[in-house]
């Protein structure tokens, strides 16, 4: 190996590296004292890399929630539940579908509420929060016609959609993990047979 | 009407009048700031009273907080979500207090989507929330008991209650109102449907 491509690799490691740091403070700090009140400075002051690196990597406190928003999706293995989605078999699909959201939720929910929370609060975040859920009501759709086809649904798709969209959303996923204790296979199990019951299953 | 009692009657009405522009200030200020943005000072100021009239009647912060919920409760009428669990025929007791239940929750949702966030990012408003929430999951316990003695009920009591907890909740009732733009109505046929369908209708 060439002493210059040692040295870019060296460089892209230690950049990525940089990018880790950063998200991981990022992360601590929403979970803390969420969003709203965790500034870029803070975030660098506590990844301890210089401030302009933040700047001029996220660009903005917007920039980092994206940034922060994508890396809990590769966290999540978003994925794995979109093969789910789009490959599983039509009957178990439902419950498949359900319990692979559960486990996505759970991949850090004390980050995910805070993140919602920020939703609410900030019109800015809510909006970016909004184009992120559009990407789940996409797979929502693709279930529903995937049912559909394969006369698997006993209620009209519009219906269908609805009942998905509530059963696989965060808040009702942490209603019965952090409101009733549930674990997630024990919360995926209540979801999932809401699901079939309505839906067929 | 002696002139003491006269007296007396004007006094109250004031009294009443005065709580009743602090709950507004306090209500319009959570809607628009949230709660830990609203200062007992600035709910005075808006209220038009003054600063010590609101410490003394309210306490606290958290004083307000618990006479806006008990406001709400009232304005949302409590008592008729409680009489139909408690006294409704078990045929329709599902539909009927899921039903009962969107109708309380569309009292003011802006207004509960911003106490519930205080909940999280506040622990003692938080515990004052699970506090009023523990009213909620009496309901339930009683529903499900109901249902169970007039042997309506497919699923044990303890996933019953699971379903119903996260049916019932202001975030589940949201996800469809706000996030799906269905009407009360239609929202209450959406979980009456799914509540029916997995516990015995």
């Amino acid at each position: 190996m060439s002493p210059r491509r040692y040295t870019l690799g060296a460089r892209a490691a230690a950049v990525a590296d940089t990018r880790e740091r950063v998200l991981t403070a990022a992360r601590d700090l929403y979970r803390d004292g969420g969003f709203h009140r965790s500034s870029l400075d803070e975030v660098a002051r506590r990844a301890d890399v210089a401030r302009a690196t933040v700047y001029q990597r996220f660009g903005s406190k917007l920039g980092l929630l994206e940034a922060v928003l994508t890396d809990y999706e590769r966290r999540a293995d978003l994925p794995a539940l979109a093969a789910v989605v789009e490959e599983g078999p039509p009957e178990t699909l439902l419950r498949a579908m359900v319990t692979e959201g559960c486990r996505y939720w759970a991949t850090d929910p004390a980050l995910a509420r805070k993140i919602l929370a920020a939703g609410s609060a900030d019109p800015a975040a809510g909006e970016l929060l909004r184009r992120h859920d559009a990407g789940r009501l996409s797979l929502l759709e693709t279930t529903v016609r995937r049912l559909d086809e394969a006369g698997r649904l006993a209620v009209p798709p519009g219906t269908a959609l609805d009942v998905l969209w509530v059963l696989t959303a965060f808040e009702t996923y942490d209603q019965l993990a952090a409101g009733r204790g549930l674990s997630t296979q024990d919360t995926a199990d209540v979801l999932s047979g809401l699901a079939e019951a309505r839906l067929g299953g």
